[in-house]
């Protein structure tokens, strides 16, 4: 699992405290059950046991569950998964993230999944995602061309809660990394919504490492960007960041590791 | 804990789904600590951590606990228990089951409990559950001949919330194996309630189990039956079934496993 | 983590099961994950997995989360953390309690905290919480002179819920023990609501623990007070105690232990 702590600000208030000023901790946390079968594949269950400051507060946490089988086939899994195009965007500023990957990724996709199939062969990544009640379904395509790589993904919602509409949306995402530099390039399009994109660029000497990401959405006023630092303490992560979002400024300060 | 997951479909919609088809999923993972007093009695406490796709989509997916105590008198266990009645009935067709056992048990029990007792000596099996705040109770008496089995179960609801009575249910299971082919038949009798009652036979060759179950519930115009066949994949296994229940096409097909 | 199981009487009807007895159960379990940094630093995310008689009834069931960093500066946690003060107050009678230390502890404070920090070197112990959206704060102090020990502790709460004013709440608790022989004093006020106290001794002789405790609250016309045992089992312990509390007899009897 992993999980984060620290402190946010919003000069407009954070949604989650109704002030400026807050504490904040995220946790996602596995239990997984495995059994492998003669022939080799591999049946597995996971129950996340998530907690964060915004659920407490709102007495929404819970547990989800997911089912998979993985083999030489890939994984396959039915539960609690998310849309193949969620996997992709930018990354955000911060310990925890200041938003302005969610600018970026405005029109990234509406639509949702309980199944998907994940598969990779070299430098290769497919993946299959699918809603067996809404029927919305979304695909992706990734290749690792060693320094630089590319995700593109496709998402189809059957039934855009938002807009009444069918929705498809469309993102490609373009990552290189050389020489401690690596930067991020994010496009989007949906039919119900404009397009949307952003930049991110980091630098990274010893344990520090410097970023910046920037998102704009078309439909809105104001584009959002951002700045941060990371220090790794070889182990986990003090990070923070700054930057202005829908025209506030926003910054967080804390860490975040695995275990 | 086990797990399972694949597809179900019921031609008048399936409750979870609103829809004929859909995926499945259910997990039932079970967190557990004990500790062993210097007399040999082991205390121990169960969280369950129960996630399947119906209380998904309800947002009831939840954790329950309950507490044991183990030694030469058996298992006392209070909190997040079933009635004793909740262990009979006959096995359903498919890997999560389309239904017919629930027609054949319709008359099985009505109340709850909060505690029960276990015990088991050489062929004999004993159980006793109450719940102490609906005055609810249940008994229990099982004997395996070897080939043959008999469990018959009663169950006090001191309040059916249907009917505003009290209702006294009895039942009987009777399970014989030989050569490969399984045979249930089980027979219940409510106060409030029609009888109902349910045969299952199963026959296994190698990695293969064929099976048909058909169960009736007096108080219901229409018999519910299925037919389906189960695939040993060594370590899970992979089974579908086809019936009918309320006179509607249940379908299922998937897999299961424990793990 | 720990558990206990049993029954539990009240004159005046048990509040989760709206009769007089009824059984109970209570299982505090955590899972816990961490990580140590190169410089010797721990951090880790805990989700407590609770479940009692009363949240199974009310369908409040659920798991919470807290994130904490360890070092040689002693704990800081964020989340799901008590007050300061919430350490403070007597021992219960009984297995589970029966209600005599609630009592007492009125008026020890009204505050809430999301974060803290702890701290003890030798025979001195610190602590700091804070909310950082209420602003609520609280300290203790503790120091073990060996065969006694004090803990000082103090509350501020930005907003009483109950009165709508600010309110600061004051306690301490002396506690000793000698030659079998344990004895607890505790006293309280705040500003919102007038001084309570109580005290407990406890007297062991092998494995039997006899006890008794009183409490009172000056806003209360009557007195809370008991009697109880406890033996140990070698790894769990059997309890029970009765007595009187908001003038109705309440009783329990029970195991507990730790895993």
């Amino acid at each position: 699992g992993s999980a984060n702590a620290g402190f946010k600000y919003n000069e407009g208030d954070l949604d989650y405290a109704g002030k400026k000023a807050a504490g904040w901790y995220e946790i996602d946390m596995d239990v997984t059950g495995t059994t492998e079968t003669d022939s080799g594949l591999t049946f597995g269950a996971t129950v996340e046991l998530d907690s964060d400051y915004a659920s407490a507060v709102d007495g929404t946490e819970g547990l989800t569950g997911s089912v998979f089988v993985s083999g030489a086939f890939g994984t396959f899994t039915i539960g609690s998964v998310d849309p193949m195009a969620d996997d992709s965007g930018i990354s955000d500023i911060g310990f925890d993230g200041i938003g302005v990957d969610d600018v970026a990724g405005n029109s990234i996709y509406t639509g949702s999944a309980d199944a998907r199939w994940d598969y990779s062969t070299g430098a290769l990544s497919l993946g299959v995602s699918l809603h067996t009640i809404e029927e919305d379904y979304g695909l992706s395509v990734g290749y690792d061309f060693g320094m630089a790589s590319v995700l593109v993904a496709y998402d189809h919602d059957e039934f855009n809660d938002d807009t009444g509409n069918e929705n498809d949306s469309a993102s490609i995402l373009l990552t290189a990394e050389m020489s401690g530099i690596e930067g991020q390039l994010f496009f989007a399009d949906s039919d119900d919504y404009d397009q949307s994109w952003g930049v991110y660029a980091a630098y990274t000497t010893g344990a520090l490492t410097l970023e910046a990401a920037y998102g704009d959405y078309d439909g809105a006023a104001d584009a959002a960007y951002g700045i941060g630092a990371k220090y790794d303490l070889g182990g986990a992560t003090l990070a923070g960041g700054v930057g202005k979002v829908d025209d506030m400024t926003v910054a967080d300060l804390g860490v975040s590791f695995s275990f």
